[in-house]
């Protein structure tokens, strides 16, 4: 092991370092924060220095398996001060290499020259760096410095809100003779700011409570910095296997029958659904909540979900954390609160113990014991911008020692890791959604959502969510026309989470008769795309691969050798990676043509295996049934027929495998039970399928002769063949 | 005197309460930053305890003759307490009161449930209450509670940024019972938010430098308050009498030459002009700022100004605050200046009286002796929105000791005390511009402006700045059309700076051939109403009264008899008085007819002296020469000609004193040099104008003979009357 002065490597190519305003030491009954690992539970995660011997699984294996980094930083040029009430960490950025990263970005990739509030808030309408899940994580793309270095990651590890300042100040060296400056009047290369080659991190608070962990990831490649924090925090969250159907949300008045009327109506007409919403109407009152049923439109919930499953659906809860006064809960809750209420409901310190508990068991019997698969975990996340302010201020106090804006920065990781928990302790897994999250998260089974409804910025958002273990729904909630229908659900349905929550509007996919082929069309793509995404999962779970990226984390032989055009690709933030395979450039309203990025290595389209050669932009026309999807040459895509709900374990599963162009390939498909723990304990497989190509060109598929058994979870049969391109 | 318990009377119905983190004492050596009222130089504000007895000049006196107040908070009620790193100081709330005030803001009125972040801002894009000039003073409307109480006034006093929770917050109160919720699923009546009968006012930093002053400014109605408030810290700023004329500003590129030509055109065409604006190209560099003549452009800046005097203009030079590496200040402010730079340039530490000397000498000696007449003091507020992030960071060290969040917060307020104090000490007056402004500053010689250009903002923050002794300039940039260059000019032209700030778009007056006349019509009622708007001034000066205020600040009497329609009125953010006497309702572009609420009494058009009755909502239609403005009976509105020019002392000046209606009316015009600061020593005078109104409802006009005679001021003369109505 390298020995970098100052910094302890708590993993291979992971090291940290504390800063504190008030000495170094614990004193004792100083109040501790909770930790945004300590709050998502990150199995890994030293709670205080270093990982105990038996809490060291898998995970660092596979951090073992990763290039080894040298330390990228000079550790001599990572200082902290304390300047009036605020503890500052400085690092050094390589000149002109890009930021990526700082969580749920709607509005930007490179966050270099800005500096970003990174405050949790549920209205992140400008670009402040605010927004449901921002997260102090930054990646440094050392290809675009000036020389090229290695990339890296850095997370400011606290629980108070971060403000980073991503090469935005510029300090003044005393002594040392100013920047010369252009006149901006008659000088046309006049800039704004001077480059900046420093990150100045800022927490507030006081002296006594100030903590920040400041923990480097090395590279030396973006994508294996962003693995390293995805493995480190315990691998990306694996999905049960419906989760990766269709999700429709019923409307709020429904009562038990409508519900279920509802669902029938997908199967009559012929389209996938795995799960059904219930919004808050099925609480005995909301807004704030009881999680109680409603007598009146759910009198008998066990019946209407045990009718729901027999016929192939979930059964997702939404809720948000505020305690009704008329709950149950209240009077176990209400000692166990914060000082200040939100609408009109308690915000418990679900840092304690005996709060998660009490929510806990509440919910195992109210909900997990009829068949609940997962929530919808809403408002969590607070804002100053809707018709009123909402959310207890950053001055509230809560029972544990916390204040306001550690419990509001908290909150999200913090609901998640309870409710996930619910299931986990069954050995089940479960899926959900969330609105608010942050460092430390990509274990959690969660898939965050958002009110904004910018198609581009959705788009946006689910690949910057890529840099820092999220997950992003571009959920489907309204259009103002056909074409917006078809392009909003494409994306959906190439997404973590393909839903349609429009129960407000009462859209539904069959809505728009002229683009009902183009929906059903990405309907079915998203239920044959099942066995190639839930692979890509496992790699995130198991390699912290993210199932969605950015160009930015492309490998370097994947880059055009034109370094401008490199730098273009990288920037792109309205095409993305699903998966190894495929490149996906939506169409968005209004669009009947779109230029392209294309990586080096030939590219096809998904269904016509029409070539494309890649380290180039190509424009690619179509209507409205066009959902531009490339496969890279090489690539063995394999695809299930389009059931109306994904199959369970022992099933037997028919695959169509493709292979594109001339390059023999490989792949490894993911298979388990898809739906408990048992693959952390290691029942799970890996099938080979593979082609050669001979020296006539002819193409020859492989599948692992066990792939027709079901082993822990499906029966892969039969395997038929089709090469594109 | 009333005697409140821990509060202390520091003027008559003004009461002080200091809260500190860190306990009460000043620790020797402990920093205390300076307060906004220092910074700002307010003349009657007490460093710390007490009013000197030198100082109580004739403010106080105004501040005698206003109604006596009972302090109008329960003294026990008003509590502080410090949690993690905070401040935290709560004061009540009457049940329903609106709450007006907080600086200059543009999204809303009554800010009662909204949670506001009280931060220098030069980007206010959104409804969070940051923006160019936050003030922590609110104004709480008792007329409007449930039941109703007196009206009043508090400033939080302080140089750190203020979040001020404006009933925005419930606090669980352990042992009571919890208000009942209702149901959002199925019950209508649901609301967001229970209602908060609290303001928590909040600061941030380390606790031995968390100091923040509690100022209750007693009503019994809202505008009582609000004079109180300007009077306590030195009244109103009272312009020259040029500075009410109309303001151009020429192209950044522009040498001497273009800049005189382009003065001259106005003369040539006939439209009044009285100040020209040089932006940065004045300066031999820019961005930042060398603060010295181009050599190229202006290599004879005396001779340039001496011109433009001759010809009637003054000359107002752009700046902003951050200095350039090449001027010849740059040693002298280089060991004054913060420890982070702005835009390459130093940001001085302009709380060091060395620093202030240090650009005073350099001003008064290149700019003052040459007969410069005021600055425009732009982007000393700072943002994070734009293409990159600029300011110094909230962490910023300055050699005084103040940190960058107090520094942001009050730099523009030092700027214009300095600038101003530049003219003060030569015993002139200035009036200029500033992007940046806070508590405290009433009588600053600035008036406010934007980059923002919603034009309905403008008048929603034309009328905000007035409860918060701010003077807002909605300028002129340019327009889609000639209807909307129409509205905005006509708008401008009754504000209290009226400017053409349309350099970049190049936009002259005159450039929509078709809306020539009804431009012209603006500009001339701008300088036909000067001797009205100068009197609105030295009232806002001597008594405190606003020149431009909003329906919130109307009387009692004048509110209508039904209290819903009361409230709409006392809520209209679309209209407001110009004066005691005139209501403006404009036009805006899209607009040939708007709703008007009229106060009790009757109303005047303000040419056409048509009567409409008050107490009502009137509906007005119009053409592009249509400027909706309401004169109240009785009132006598004294006229002038359109001069292209503002008149000198000595100089005589016709008048045209109009009165509307049946009643009789009087008016104390009020006259002076228009140029030095005498007036403050009693060299002015109040000129009686008045109407009788005979038994036969004949209407008799008067004036004080004296008038005639130019005493300090002008000589009005020939009076001439008309009676409409």
């Amino acid at each position: 092991m390298e020995t970098v002065p100052g910094w302890e490597e708590l993993a291979p190519g992971v090291w940290s370092r504390t800063f504190r305003a008030a000495g170094e030491a614990h004193p004792v009954g100083r109040f501790v924060p909770m930790s945004p690992a300590e709050a998502a539970g990150a199995p890994w995660f030293p709670a205080r220095g270093g990982i105990p011997p038996d809490r060291r699984g898998p995970l660092p294996e596979a951090l073992g398996r990763l290039p080894r980094p040298s330390f990228p930083l000079d550790p001599a040029a990572v200082t902290a001060e304390r300047v009036a009430g605020r503890l500052v960490v400085r690092l050094p950025l390589p000149p002109a290499a890009p930021v990526y990263g700082l969580g749920l970005q709607f509005f930007r990739l490179n966050q270099r020259g800005r500096t970003r509030y990174l405050r949790v808030n549920s209205d992140p309408r400008q670009d402040t760096g605010e927004t449901h899940a921002p997260v102090p994580f930054y990646v440094v793309d050392g290809r675009g410095a000036e020389p090229p270095l290695p990339s890296y990651g850095v997370l400011v590890h606290t629980a108070r809100i971060v403000t980073l300042h991503c090469g935005s100040t510029v300090r003044r060296e005393p002594g040392r003779p100013p920047a010369p400056t252009r006149d901006r009047t008659t000088d046309p290369r006049w800039q704004a700011t001077p480059p900046s080659d420093w990150v100045e991190a800022v927490v507030a608070g006081e002296a006594e409570r100030l903590e920040v962990g400041i923990l480097v990831f090395g590279g030396p490649d973006p994508l294996t910095a962003v693995r390293r924090y995805n493995l480190f925090f315990g691998g990306g969250a694996l999905p049960p296997r419906w989760a990766l159907g269709f999700w429709h949300r019923t409307p709020a008045r429904y009562r038990d029958a409508e519900v279920l009327e509802e669902a029938r109506e997908y199967r009559r007409r012929g389209y996938p659904c795995d799960v059904v919403g219930l919004e808050p109407g099925w609480h005995s009152a909301a807004y704030p909540c009881t999680y109680r049923w409603s007598p009146e439109r759910f009198p008998d919930p066990g019946r209407l979900l045990a009718q729901l499953a027999a016929e192939g659906f979930r059964v997702n809860l939404w809720e948000h954390p505020w305690v009704a006064p008329g709950a149950d809960l209240y009077p176990r809750l209400e000692p166990l609160s914060g000082s200040h209420t939100v609408w009109g409901g308690l915000a418990p310190d679900y840092t304690l113990p005996a709060a998660r508990a009490a929510l806990a068991q509440q919910h195992e019997r109210e909900h997990l014991d009829l068949g609940v698969a997962g929530y919808k975990l809403d408002e969590c996340d607070g804002s100053e911008l809707t018709a009123h302010s909402w959310m207890f201020p950053a001055h509230a106090t809560f029972p544990s020692g916390h204040d306001g804006e550690e419990m509001r920065q908290l909150y999200g990781l913090l609901l998640q890791r309870l409710t996930a928990e619910l299931f986990w302790r069954r050995g089940r897994r479960t899926w959900g959604l969330v609105r608010a999250s942050g460092a430390a998260a990509p274990a959690l089974p969660y898939v965050l959502y958002t009110d904004l409804y910018d198609h581009r910025q959705y788009v946006r958002a689910m690949v910057n969510a890529g840099f820092c273990g999220l997950l992003f729904a571009p959920e489907v909630r309204g259009a103002r026309d056909a074409e917006e229908w078809v392009r909003r659900l494409q994306v959906a349905c190439l997404s973590p989470l393909a839903m349609l929550n429009a129960w407000a509007s009462g859209t539904k996919p069959w809505s728009f008769p002229e683009a009902e082929g183009a929906v059903r069309a990405a309907l079915e793509l998203r239920m044959r795309l099942l066995p190639y995404l839930y692979t890509a999962f496992a790699r995130y779970c198991l390699e912290g691969v993210p199932p969605v990226r950015a160009m930015a984390l492309l490998p370097e032989e994947r880059l055009p050798a034109d370094p401008a055009l490199a730098a273009r690709l990288r920037a792109a933030d309205d095409q993305f990676l699903l998966g190894d395979d495929l490149l996906v450039a939506p169409l968005f309203a209004g669009q009947r043509e779109r230029t392209v990025l294309l990586p080096e290595g030939t590219w096809y389209g998904l269904e016509s295996g029409e070539a494309f050669p890649g380290g180039r932009e190509v424009t690619v026309a179509g209507d409205l049934d066009t959902l531009p999807v490339f496969v890279l040459e090489g690539a063995i895509l394999p695809l299930c027929p389009p059931l109306p709900h994904t199959p369970q374990a022992g099933q037997a599963l028919p695959l169509e495998v493709r292979h594109y162009g001339r390059l023999p390939g490989r792949l490894l498909l993911y298979d388990d039970d898809g739906e408990t723990l048992a693959y952390a304990r290691g029942a799970y497989r890996w099938l080979e399928l593979g082609v050669d190509v001979g020296p006539d060109g002819r193409r020859t598929g492989y599948a692992a002769p066990e792939a027709a058994e079901p082993g822990p979870g499906l029966a892969y049969r039969p395997i038929s063949w089709r090469m594109l391109g």
